[in-house]
């Protein structure tokens, strides 16, 4: 997480002061938002174009009838455009349906029922996943709900703490998998760093069927001209002799459209095998027909990359104005570190131990929704209270901005309360 | 099961000369399908409409931005169509993906891991599925994938034999549900009576927590202008105090597009309440845009009603051949009887004891390609081997009357054979 807390100036506003500045905000009656990483109308009328770019062409390439059952992995330009985006194979590829969500949960719910290729059900083994955290309240709520133990690992510069992560691994067969968001981490923006990825494809794990569940949600989501490298977690597994090792997701939902988008998988060939192997018992085959108004509408990823272009000409401003607004009003006060993320949906902000819940509760009273804190824990219990995840995507530029305001006055003081408490 | 096997004046011919004609077939280097019910490429002509009824009005009614994440339950206005096909409050309604197979799949599993309303996990309590046969092949694999055990129910002309069905149930807490396809059963036409859908709402079962998954697939499938009535099992289960006992599901498949459709589960609201927490930890909800697409697209049951006339009008042909065919070759030989249904998919064609796997490898081996025999059997095993499911949707009609006058080539030898045997 890049910090800012250095201002060699920094500002020294009287507490009453600020109590004022928060009840003149409250007493505006704001409805603002900015608790889920949600696309902006403006971005979603980027791709406008899918809504009618098939016309009445329902043939894939190959002659496939996209509007017929059939065709279980996907068809095979559409495999093709996400092994291109993620640097893997097409046949290491099963494109799903609109959800890369569903497709993680079936993963995770097809092991605990029939096991994976390195061995049987889960279920009844007290299975644990390493969760480097903090990260994605929606990884946790499926190990929750299905009594997976979640083992929190904390987060580096470069990725989860990788002598914790081999530690745990290699002592615990119970350890059967983990959560990674392994660029523009949520909610802290990190990307993992080659030296990560490489350890862990190579790391020894007690457990023979150890996944890696690979969320590369934000694979094209950059907010920079020169994105961060990302390392291919499936070519270091294989290469590492662990092949099966890892099971990769992502999907269009931030691409295109976040609920009719397109998802995919990605994995070894004997996992997609033993995966497709699943799917063709619970469905005929995905939604063909938004797989291909996907691939006409990019035609290939150098399509998409120029997409994603012009979403960050739209995000780019709001996380400017997040991380502008935290440095004017908390840099240097010690109350405050917050990620400067070059990617992703989310902006990481650390308050003060035992301060989060506190400054989530005064902007809900003032009319801002904020992330539940301690949702970026596993259980929703932050240890030391005091990780707030902001979604700058949805609102516009200027209700950012005033949201920002507002929870700046709030993380002042709570922080200042708390230390003259 | 309609039966027509007593022509009075039975053809006799030579067995040599039918031998001499099933060459002749296999000389002509055929290839047909016969195993699958998908719908033909006019069929899904019907409903090119969809492809472009959007245009690139994106908004639901109640003005949701159907492009983006949310609405678990599915679009109001879809709930409300879905509600008025299947007979069912609007509020009972879950609008899913594409694939109700998907739906029942789900509702499986979530019961074997979390149980249901009405008790805790099925994994460990060996569960037991009543299953009428002949049936669903793709329901039986569910079962068996998840190691659920089958027990196969006979079915009558008015659906399962309901005298051993309370038998079983009333005896067996380890019974946990049952799989129907009420109306234009898979494969053998059956519409489920009045009667046999009260007795399965107020039957008493051992297990609180018994569930009928009632695959109404072919809700409306007619081939006739006056379709049988069939009872709504919700309703029904309501009233015998058993309300959370029907889980309904159905879907577009065979209405609009086979792999492009929408998929519909109704049930009581304690039920829907429970699925719905269950799909909040899955997704962020299904592709609304398709789901407004269909609502657009036929406004009303009334528009479907009117779209499945014109699906009759090119399916019923096809069916009417395989019955021709049948009768005119085998009509009163007592050597096979057939379902002549009034909608749905399928014909089932019962062969002599003990002939069916040969009659489906003669045809294969002349280039018509049938559903496997025993499929439609729990475990893929016919006790009689002799059921076999044709399905004419796909082929032109053509090729039905082709096929048709092979099988009943083949139906005639294996059974000769095997009396002489």
């Amino acid at each position: 997480m890049t910090t800012a807390t250095t201002d060699p100036a920094p500002q020294t506003r009287n507490l009453d002061a600020l109590r004022a500045e928060y009840e003149s905000f409250r007493a505006r009656g704001l409805a603002l938002d900015m608790t889920r990483g949600k696309p902006c109308n403006e971005q979603l009328d980027l791709s406008l174009g899918l809504l009618d770019c098939l016309g009445r062409d329902f043939k894939a390439a190959d002659g496939t009838d996209c509007r017929n059952y059939g065709v279980l992995e996907g068809l095979p330009e559409a495999r093709a455009l996400f092994a291109e985006l993620l640097d893997v194979q097409p046949g290491e590829v099963i494109v799903g349906g609109n959800s890369s969500l569903a497709m993680m949960h079936d993963v995770v719910v097809q092991a605990l029922l029939k096991g994976t290729t390195g061995g049987p059900a889960w279920y009844g083994q007290k299975p644990k996943f390493l969760c480097p955290s903090p990260g994605y309240d929606r990884h946790f709520a499926i190990c929750e709900r299905y009594d997976i133990a979640m083992v929190p690992v904390a987060m580096n510069d470069d990725g989860p703490d990788m002598d914790e992560v081999e530690r745990l691994v290699a002592s615990d067969a119970s350890v059967k998998g983990m959560w990674c968001v392994p660029r523009y981490s949520n909610p802290g923006g990190v990307v993992y760093g080659r030296a990560v990825v490489e350890r862990l494809a190579a790391m020894k794990t007690a457990a023979p069927d150890f996944r890696i569940l690979w969320d590369n949600a934000y694979a094209v989501h950059h907010l920079v001209d020169a994105p961060p490298p990302l390392a291919s977690l499936l070519a270091a597994c294989a290469a590492a002799g662990n092949p099966d090792r890892a099971i990769v997701l992502s999907s269009t939902s931030k691409i295109t459209f976040a609920g009719a988008g397109v998802a995919a998988l990605a994995a070894s060939a004997a996992n997609v095998r033993h995966l497709v192997g699943g799917l063709s018992i619970q469905t005929i085959g995905h939604d063909k027909l938004n797989q291909l108004r996907h691939v006409r509408f990019f035609r290939d990823a150098a399509g998409v990359t120029a997409h994603m272009k012009k979403h960050a000409a739209i995000l780019k401003p709001k996380f400017d104005a997040v991380t502008a607004i935290l440095e004017r009003r908390l840099g240097g006060k010690g109350v405050a570190t917050w990620s400067e993320p070059v990617g992703g949906y989310f902006v990481s902000l650390d308050t003060p131990d035992g301060c989060a819940a506190k400054v989530v509760r005064m902007a809900d009273e003032a009319g801002v929704k904020l992330t539940k804190a301690g949702a970026t824990y596993p259980y929703g219990k932050d240890p030391r209270d005091r990780n707030i995840r902001l979604a700058p995507s949805f609102p516009p530029l200027a209700q950012v901005e005033q949201a920002m305001e507002l929870v700046a006055i709030c993380v002042e003081i709570a922080a200042r309360e708390r230390a003259s408490a």
